[in-house]
């Protein structure tokens, strides 16, 4: 156990240098009707002179610990940090302290977080792309307000922020079958959950990629490698299509880091991005952006969708009964150097290789 | 306010269901003296049905919350990431649980997050790279268990882990003077608080290097871009250095994330990498590893830093009084594709862009 000169000041040691009883302090701190000002002064000196916070563990059991729980899936997920900022900028310079809980890969991991978020009585929470059922979150959301991020639904328990990502894969088909692309190959994150086939962003990208090449009359180019939503999974994913007997010229990936992924088995086969083939991430993070790799992707814009759940979220908890909301953004599609026209395939170009010195491998 | 139907389930509730007296329920949450087995099998039944968890605001009260704050000053470096999953990891199935406080830029806001961490009754701290004064850390860690990662020192108060900064910056200049290289340039972190100087690892690596080119013999070409630890901190570094008379032929830049901005502007100036300039990181990151990028970097193993802070942190909540441990550990260089003797400028090479279509710059 602490030793006293480590204890923290209590409500108990301020009435004591203030030479009046814990009941005043106490009306002081609360505001109350009945504390002279002459009393508050004299309080207000204490609580200087001691040091004095009011700690959040007390206040949580009167009432609001001011504090904001997120759940955050990934930390090396740039994109979630965009969200996070948004969330952080928006409240600003209110009470509220955004605490994040890290590090969830799985229903079972994100249970038990969850639970120790609303262990610490803090007020709201943020669950950014969380994997639970529906039933988990409509009860999560029950018992403290929620909002999530990145998930489609329509529940009555909770408010969501979604971009709109059937809107997102239409603007990656629309734009290769402008540059005159005709196999157009995606690299999705498998799922099989049929709630989440419904819910899921992924799956969401998915479909979006299949409706627009319907639309586009490239019903019978749709070919999709199931992978996952890592570097691991667009490397992977890109050697199944580029090893196919017509191969992709051009290849839509989930994520941007599914990009990176594919170019790098892309570079590992010899071939060359935009010449032999183009590639579109989605995200728009800071890697997409970053010169040498240049990437064309999908923008979400981040910052806003956490903007809007840190609102909604002081709404909710303002007032627990209004109605849930759904707020789904529309995104853009940012055009930069890993796409061209599939003519360009004639022409030999540069591998996107600091140092090419591999030589190609079996790819 | 929360209506009823939201209320948490209190030990009250348990009492009531069980047909106890609540004096009974405590007695069997403490695991007291003086509950019998009957006793204790009725109230965790109630548990059970209840679901009744008990409050870390209540435990807060009365002891420990098992919550660890981490204070991580910026989500976007990816070598937090890597000493954050140490520290989970070593928390493995204890009763902690880690929250993270996100986005310090600056003494003021570092003092808010680190006050509302103790103000939510954190059983520990650990700070990631504090820019606060000395002075002010040691009140922290008086008033709670606090471990410093990535900052150096010998407080008395607080627990350090760290890697060796200078040796770091030694092993890229050795590196870089192997392959024949002498005009060896740094881009460094701007620093002028003379505590900080001390302690803060960019200051170590710009100490480093100064040393290792003493010892290499190589005094006289010392030469330094004073920006900062940012992606544009190392465009900006890179392009002053470029523009020098005679311009170097290795450039150390003392981060992952200045090495990219130094890239880009080699990139931009129609130069190659390693072909007319070698460049060198440090924290060996994902982006380093990254097979487009493949970037030589110096390799601190974070997630064992983590690790160790975690160790520390549980040991000091354990016995405050035990006497401060300063780890440091042993830094490695993974040689990439960024570096090469300098004799390789003759040969012309490709730049290190995937489609180079851009025409040099006023470099």
């Amino acid at each position: 156990m602490p030793k006293p000169a480590h204890r923290r000041i209590t409500i108990v040691d301020v009435a004591r240098h203030a030479q009046v009883s814990t009941t005043a302090v106490s009306k002081v701190l609360r505001n109350a009707y009945g504390a002279s000002p002459a009393m508050r002064a004299k309080v207000q000196q204490a609580i200087d002179e001691l040091g004095y916070r009011p700690s959040a563990a007390a206040r949580g059991l009167r009432g609001q610990t001011y504090t904001i729980g997120v759940m955050i899936p990934e930390l090396r997920n740039l994109f979630f940090a965009d969200i996070l900022d948004g969330i952080t900028a928006q409240l600003g310079d209110t009470a509220y302290q955004v605490l994040l809980a890290p590090g969830c890969n799985g229903e079972k991991e994100e249970a038990r977080v969850i639970e120790a978020m609303i262990d610490r009585s803090m007020d709201g929470l943020v669950l950014i792309a969380p994997v639970s059922s529906r039933t988990r979150l409509n009860n999560v959301a029950r018992s403290v307000p929620t909002v999530v991020v990145g998930r489609h639904g329509s529940s009555t328990a909770y408010d969501t922020v979604t971009d709109d990502d059937v809107a997102g894969a239409a603007l990656v088909v629309e734009h290769l079958a402008g540059l005159g692309h005709r196999r157009i190959a995606h690299i999705e994150h498998h799922e099989t959950d049929p709630v989440r086939l419904l819910e899921m962003p992924n799956a969401q990208r998915a479909n979006g990629y299949r409706d627009a090449m319907r639309e586009h009359g490239l019903a019978d180019q749709i070919d999709i490698a199931s992978t996952s939503y890592t570097h691991q999974g667009g490397y992977l994913g890109a050697k199944q299509l580029l090893s196919r007997d017509q191969r992709p010229t051009a290849i839509f990936a989930g994520a941007d880091v599914v990009a990176l992924g594919a170019l790098e088995a892309i570079s590992e086969a010899g071939l060359s991005v935009p010449g032999d083939v183009s590639v579109v991430g989605y995200d728009n993070s800071a890697l997409a952006a970053f010169g040498p790799i240049s990437l064309t992707s999908v923008d979400q814009d981040g910052r806003q969708m956490g903007a809007n759940a840190a609102r909604l979220l002081v709404d909710r908890i303002a007032d627990r009964d209004r109605r849930t909301a759904h707020v789904k953004l529309s995104p853009t599609l940012v055009v930069r150097r890993t796409t061209a026209g599939p003519a360009r395939a004639a022409a030999p170009r540069p591998a996107p290789d600091p140092a090419a010195t591999r030589t190609p491998t079996d790819g």
